[in-house]
């Protein structure tokens, strides 16, 4: 197994492998997702989504590149959640979360960076935080929602609806993932008219927010119910093999010296 | 005509409209294009798309939605292009810009925003500011940048190369909109090998940002030396048809009472 | 003519005029103006007075000292004006604005700035702006309202409502300068009894602010109905020639080198 | 089991069970640990100590009271530790992250928190925000780090060194806790002489911090050549049951209701 | 004698006394002053003053206004003495403080405020506190700085050097109100050519911000060696005058009630 | 005498002193203090313990260290007392405050500062700027409560109410230092039941903060009816003897050269 856990080597470990290393911070949240998801979901997923192309990865025979993965951060930005139940850190401290993680990855001597995160509401903050690193210190700094990169483009035939939130997409991973913790038999949630606006712009291109959006349409974007682990399996998969196949490309396109 | 100037208007006038209007806060930047294109090139673009949308929208038969524009703002989060020359306020600052603006058409009694941004660096820093104000005010708020609204999808047959940084598209139209400021001819410029990470990331839903790229690739993503006004005329329209659709969409899915 | 609009030029020329040029950049507000003058007034006054002095200098038989002009910032520090309509910064983002734009003209080689304001809620934030500048980087830096820079020291006879806010002289000054954005007939105002606090203070050398006094006054600080446009036009070419002369005075004192 | 992890329940359990819980936040650190401990000590032994007074609770003849274990924040404060290998959040984050976790746990309902912090350098920051969540929401807080709260007041006969930094006591915890992290055998070191400043000041009751310290004294306070697991064991059982009393009583302390 | 110091009263005698009083809080600075005057000139003149003006209160055979006496903060904004020696706040930081010195007044129930100044660099600052106190609490609040209020005017015939820096007239001051803290004889200087830009604008009414200016002028405006006692003390004597009256019409304009 | 203050030195003495004195801050606070000690009992009683504690070095055989002393902050971090009245700063102020008069200290050439705090709720905020100066100066920093260092362990025979708040150990060093500024007699208190949690948490090693508990126990401790100003002297002397050999340990153990 080529890849390590920050939290697991020593600091002269740390060192060393920093030059050479890929550092890998996973970003999740805690925030409702509706009820049947538990709060952690996004965090599990980002996770389960990790650990599975880590795994690719230390099993090709070409070898994997080095990785070193970080604890996963297990909050982010939720306040649209908070109307249910939510555990959020502002856009200002999450964004200075990660710069100031970002920042000691850089002072441990660590020229390569990859966030992958979890959450949709992270997105914006993550890509700020890794633009703002890359001009201030000299790294080339990736970022990527784990269902952003996929290894064949699987959607379950459901793009309408991937990822969603606390959905057919995530309710299927977690069926996949962490099926115990998935309140089933999902009941189904006839579709909310008008659909949220935040998740069905009325022109595309458009990014449009409306006050209590999110409680009006019950906290989740589509129905669960048909949600299956077989198809949680393939999606899991999927992404994790896009992840791989991501975190090899970065590598290569990055990597200097012989 | 049925749009307005906010600067032009007084606080009674501003506070009559305010509850029925579609408050518009164009965005836009003072940063490097290239040897062939002025500092100010993505505020004179974003005015030039929403002068033509409003005029757009004045002229239609159907009336036109209740509208008051706001000052552009001039100034942009452009960090990126200081290597060369750039006015550029932090994302902290500008987030404090837009929030602020937000909350004072709020104060006003705005309950319709859309902000149109003519510069990629402010991307993520509008939708934050977007978000969080929806969160705290009971208003609807919309944002797109200029080039994501389109008519028909209109895009010269270069997709490739859309919007890009002081390329063919921004060139072809600032020789639409305002020929006398590019520096013509435009001198042609080989493809950089490899090309730059944040605009051809290595691997599919990628963001990659690395230290010094912008400088190494010269300041811009692709080749302006075929940019021509005729395109850039019906790629200005194209987005100003787009923004008034857009416009007339999110009037329609927001407008209240009869 | 020899200043330039740094939103025209190209970054190169923008470099190449910094290290000699002064960089202008005017600073505006929108808030109310009573219910005859409109939200922009601040600004379109700064902005009115910049292009006459710039016109002056370019005129001059003696060569004007090179200047690039700025965008001109349109949104001030207007808390005070909330109470009936207004776009404000806070002062700290107000702050942070003009510190990130004085130091980007440090970082692309200027060394010589003058902010001319529209407003005077802007008037401590930016001299503070100003000072710290000056201390951070190797610049000479000048600031001014334009009613306090004159040319002969007109104030058509009323030096006691000199500025004021949408009263005798700035009424005077759109007339003459934006006729059209001046609703007509302006009506009389009684004075108010006792006068604002803030305007005519209880004990000369004290600033004095009480809670609630803008309303109290309604939103002006003496009758405008008497203000005319030929008193405008003779105040405004005494600012702008005031400027003018302002500019070439900082120019001598502050150029070195032949 | 009466504890649950706030990541696996829905949310309406969290606003549920939040009125009667207890909340439990471990905080940790990823930082040096001298040649033998891996960055991640701190973070492993909170939770290591949580896991067990949560065991010693739930088989508690008089039953457990109502607890929520929230995700361990793996990230504290270390900037003390950078000059070897650290990943740290500055005071104002820290501050930040902990503020509003706080007060996210009040906007779902949850009257009591408890705090278990596993690393020196985040105490005086975990203690400003408790005081600070308990100004401003209706809440009891308590905080403390795992090696204060303890059974009998066992210290394995070594109090001068408990809990020190990468010395005799985290080490004889990581032996019992987790044996195959700790590089053995553990070197020997000599003391340092002077004895670090911060961790013998020069008269009692001051507390004295000097530039490079750390750096000076090798990054540990002490010899841990001769810990081992046994009386790890005991220092955690003894740790694990001050943890569980400590909880009982807050709990009875602050309990209302029949 | 009418007046208090909050130092010395209980908390009911606070809550008691606020509602009618005047509280007022000096501000002084710790800074450079040539060579021949104390760091904390600033801090004792404002002191000086302050306590001569409320003695002439006391006395006034018309009865004090009620005043509650704050500890005088000695600390202010002299980044551009760091050159020398100062004990510097930021701005920000200066703002922060006054700022919450006035909302914790207001949470006591002090209804009017008067912030006597010291120090020039203190001045954008306390105006700026003061308008935002007014902003955002039910109050009415003065500043000024003690040479700004004058008795009848006095200025002992040397407005040019009025108030200056460690010139001509603090020396006379301090000769009066400190003469043991005064190193004499005050050597003679020479006048600085060319005068400083922050003192002598090159224009009337612009604002000029010179790098390096302060440190190429020796740190004061004047020569000093013609200061003497007896003008301090006439000086000193006017501005108490100046500022007993400027308290007592204070008091007038904005008491309430019978 | 060999200690000076900094407000009575020019800028020259004082960059002499600075490389070899240790400057001295004594921090205080404005806020209740029941109903028989003034707001400013935590400024008072620090000064009188540090001027007491620079007596005995000075009046020492052995010579004293160098020592400059700076004004005492008499505004501290009292949230918890605004119930009543206080003056108090945020934490993030405070913070501020302290470290920008550190930083101002190193520019001028200190090497070595003490800071003395006079009031409980000031100690986690000092400590943290402490610590965070050390990390960026090359400087060795000290701080304490006046409370916690003592000469012989004199505590009067009450440790348990050792400091306490407003209770039997503060009114017997007011007493003794301040008599007639103690309301007397002072009035007996029952003990509250429950006793606050803050003072007299369930369980040794942990901080409790309860919403609204200084305003349920009236403001103090415990009570102060037996306070006497004999055991307020010999407290006072006590502490001073302390604060002075710990200035002598702290010289002698950071004196650098011969």
């Amino acid at each position: 197994m080529s890849h390590r856990h920050l939290t697991e080597t020593t600091w002269q470990e740390t060192r060393e492998a920093a030059p050479g290393a890929i550092a890998l911070l996973p970003v999740g949240s805690q925030e409702q997702h509706a009820g049947h998801l538990p709060m952690g979901t996004d965090t599990l997923l980002v996770d389960a989504v990790v650990d599975r192309a880590l795994t690719l990865l230390d099993e090709d025979a070409d070898g994997a590149p080095s990785l070193v993965r970080l604890p996963t951060l297990p909050y982010g930005h939720s306040p649209h959640h908070l109307f249910a139940a939510a555990l959020t850190l502002s856009a200002a401290t999450l964004e200075a979360v990660l710069g100031e993680i970002l920042d000691s990855l850089a002072a441990c001597g660590h020229r390569r960076v990859l966030v992958v995160n979890g959450h949709g509401g992270n997105d914006e903050i993550m890509k700020l935080a890794v633009k703002r690193f890359a001009l201030r210190a000299e790294v080339t700094v990736a970022a990527c929602s784990y269902w952003t990169v996929t290894g064949g483009g699987e959607d379950g035939g459901r793009p309408d609806v991937t990822p969603g939130h606390a959905g057919w997409f995530e309710t299927s991973l977690m069926l996949a993932a962490h099926p115990s913790l998935v309140r089933t038999p999902v009941p189904a949630r006839a579709p909310v008219d008008p659909p949220p606006l935040f998740d069905r712009p009325p022109y595309p291109g458009l990014t449009v927010e409306r006050h209590g959006e999110w409680e009006r349409v019950g906290g989740s974007t589509d129905d669960a119910s048909g949600a299956d682990a077989a198809h949680g399996r393939r999606l899991l998969d999927d992404r994790a093999l896009g992840l791989a196949r991501a975190v090899r490309a970065f590598d290569t396109a990055t990597r200097t010296g012989p």
